[in-house]
């Protein structure tokens, strides 16, 4: 099959990159000028980008050998959706991020895992995978899940005494909780790199290298190449968000946690049904989890952290509507992979309850996200 | 044992068929009018008829072949609650309607499961069932609480925003959850019906063809009669609900919740523990969830549906305790049944959950239920 | 090894009887009065009593056979814990009865069970157990959980209808509740003691007779003697718990949840690690999860009752941090255990659930806890 192979090293999203100059024109050309278009045209020109990145990444980890690779690929996995993030919160758009953590947490596990499962299911009557690892992962999916509704868990207690909340104590609490979630991740990492490397199969480093590997130089070449296209992309996407959302009269919620989130995940997205169809479901579960484990239990503390150096600290109070959809969608995967096998009805079940979250954020109306405003159920009560 | 198999088939509820001429005289003999009684004669009335319908749309089924018998079984095997819950809705008694669906789920997988797990348990140490079908059944019961949880997450959060819920909204969401549940049902029958039919062992047909089997005109005929006593039954209980409640101190959520739902599901119950006596837990355990997935994802997005038609609509949005009843009865059941083992321990644990949350719906005061009152939690704080 | 056999006789915690004295000199020598000293002496003092409790305890069910045996154990395996709640709860300290409940039952299977996991998951790479022991052991604990979210529930959901809510009510119901949850469990122990004996190996039994068993008399005066200074220890610590929290500047709920819990389960704590390296992961989890069943299966029931006695009825209503705390950690223990294998990272994330608990715990106000006052939420939204 040397054609189909010469086809393959022809990503099927790089087309995308035509939205790039597109994006530099309606950005700069006054005449063109419109941000609804602005948006979705750089929004998708960071799909491929991210792909690229990705194997940039991939590249670099294999040469370097399979602990510092799983290092950088744990790191360095989820580049753009934290570039994105960086620029929004330097920005002051907290609400977006929050809103966009939510979305690629859920989006990972419902939308792309359902999918994957769903494309895979119609091809193979069951589908099977690493128990162990499906249990060790829908653990730290809870762990994650608990450290979101913890700080929701203290606002909502803490309001009922007159004074007893305050931003300072939300704060405090919110970076005690995300160095905790930090931490677990470190050993995380320690656990599948190094003490218990045998079950994870070397996993994620196995499902590109079809071509030859590329050498340091082009691979950090590649990387940076693509680090920075994100960034000016990202610029653009985080720019016009405002005016888009307003345009399409959708709420900054929705855009997080539906929109923005699509655009981030498109990679694994594609990714995680490609090997799924190759009945590889340990490798797309680890795709699909793993990126949200990433998010939730690297991304989102590093950006909690980042958010001091902006001078607009982040908490981790999350609306009720997020909290409840990031604890539902834990549940049900968890019920779903911990028996180590799959099916296409379990996929569908993971997209119903995708459809069902994003028609709760659709008809949610506008709702404040900044930690100064009161939050979820009885705060608002006094 | 022919003498056994003699008595198997007089049906040992169908005594309880004497319930319907009195219930005839309690209703249309002036003198005999008494509410109370005729609310439980016309719902012990309604016990022995669900069984007759039960039985003409299994002989139907046996007489069409797997795939359309199966989906008769699916679509009328609750077929009298319903009638009653359509009635019911006609005459505007929602929050009835809610609460009958509340206590329908929970009543079938707390009470008739538990109950067949005690009676199996103590004649069996150990009993054991598919866990493949116990997993896809708890992810569906699952799916199941989310959408009964996601209207109320709704209304909680929106209500925060001066303006920001509107009868209207919550409409439409639950009419989009309700398509989607439908959609997945659907489904959950094309992979239950086709394409992994073999993994449920063409289950619900072979519990009752001890007999011969019923011509289609005999069994037509049946479910056709059976039907029409069912809904004059129901006609006589729902009118009488109101007085009979009162009269007995009862709130309107407990009546649906434990008095109704045990009427509706006295069939399922006989039959639940006549298997798990027999060691056949699949079976019992088939007719214990599949009913509550059934009235989740079948009976009730057809009554969202029909309510349109009644000029009256009903939204998904429950009270706070029947969300949390569900919730917590799907969670317990899932790690109940997620082992495809049972015991008799396990089925008093299930019991007692449903004591629990019987206890706690007896002494809950009289709630609003209609769309337009506020509901749960901070709803009503402004 | 006759050296370490000798080595191993003395109780690696008997040292800190020593406290005793201390405790003693602190209460009654004017010059030496220290509340907070006196906090935290009589509290280690506790530490050593309880581990000669449970080893008379055992001695004394090791002669009676294993039927009464493991009566014994079961009730008198958490008498410190009981015995500290009692005496608080003679003096109306019922905020800190609840907390140091809560504090049991989350520090048994986050803490103490993370720990041990931690230990054992250092020297071996996967350790099994019982997978049917630990989903009936986790099936009670979900229903203990139950137990203690819905009166929180009924107080939300009837405290939305004015007058819907009272105190009586609260405490009628968590009576029933708290008659529910102890009925459970001796329906438990006829299934571990006599049914399904076989499942638990007599596991309790094995893991402390080492030397020669203790006479009937032996045991039953060491039991006299310690539980006597077990009581009078109480005394001092619940004396000094008001004046050594307002020194150290923490909540009644921080004490209750995280120091009060923290003494009274050392015992658990220092066996379950020991076991767990010894590989003996079934015993280790027993210890853990049991205890924190028999907190709240048994011990809260039989609180709830005794208030009466005190004319101050507690009712079973915690806090939401409280209520949360619970559910969400048995929904990871749940995870962890379901499949009868664990590992260090497992451990690992037990501990970060209960840090992050302890975080909210630390960051939340001074609440009010009796039953007058109103509660979570909504509550106080009037």
């Amino acid at each position: 099959m040397p054609l189909r192979d010469a086809l393959r090293q022809i990503q099927p999203l790089d087309w995308l990159l035509v939205a790039i100059p597109f994006a530099v024109a309606l950005r700069f050309v006054p005449a063109w000028h419109n941000d609804t278009a602005l948006f979705f045209v750089a929004g998708l020109s960071v799909i491929p980008l991210a792909g690229w990145m990705g194997r940039a990444t991939e590249h670099l980890a294999a040469r370097s050998g399979p602990g510092i690779g799983g290092l950088l690929n744990a790191t360095f996995g989820n580049a753009a959706e934290l570039i994105i993030a960086l620029i929004a919160l330097s920005e002051g758009l907290i609400g977006v991020v929050k809103a966009s953590i939510t979305g690629s947490i859920i989006g990972n596990i419902l939308l792309v895992l359902g999918a994957a499962m769903v494309a895979g299911g119609v091809k193979y009557q069951h589908q099977t995978f690493s128990r162990t690892v499906a249990r060790v992962s829908s653990t730290s999916l809870s762990l994650a899940a608990i450290g979101l509704i913890i700080p929701t868990v203290f606002h909502l207690a803490a309001d009922q005494q007159p004074g007893g909340w305050s931003p300072q104590a939300e704060q405090q609490l919110s970076a005690a909780v995300a160095a905790i979630l930090l931490a677990t991740y470190v050993l995380s990492l320690v656990f599948s790199l190094i003490t218990h490397r045998d079950l994870f199969g070397g996993g994620e480093a196995t499902h590109e290298h079809e071509g030859p590997l590329w050498s340091v130089g082009t691979a950090t070449a590649v990387l940076a190449v693509a680090t920075t296209l994100v960034a000016v992309m990202s610029e653009f996407l985080v720019g016009s968000i405002e005016a888009a959302r307003a345009g399409l009269g959708f709420t900054e919620v929705f855009v997080g946690v539906i929109v923005v989130a699509i655009i981030g995940n498109a990679a694994e997205h594609s990714t995680a049904i490609t090997v799924a169809m190759k009945n590889q479901m340990d490798l797309s579960l680890g795709i699909a989890v793993g990126s949200s484990l990433q998010i939730a239990l690297f991304v989102t503390p590093v950006l909690i952290f980042a958010s001091y150096l902006f001078g607009r600290p982040m908490n981790l109070e999350f609306t009720l509507p997020e909290v409840a959809a990031v604890a539902l969608s834990v549940w049900i995967v968890a019920g779903i992979s911990g028996d180590g096998e799959c099916n296409w009805l379990e996929g569908v079940q993971l997209l119903s309850v995708y459809l069902i979250i994003a028609v709760l954020f659709f008809f949610l109306p506008e709702m404040p996200h900044n930690p100064e405003a009161a939050l979820p159920a009885a705060a608002t009560s006094h």
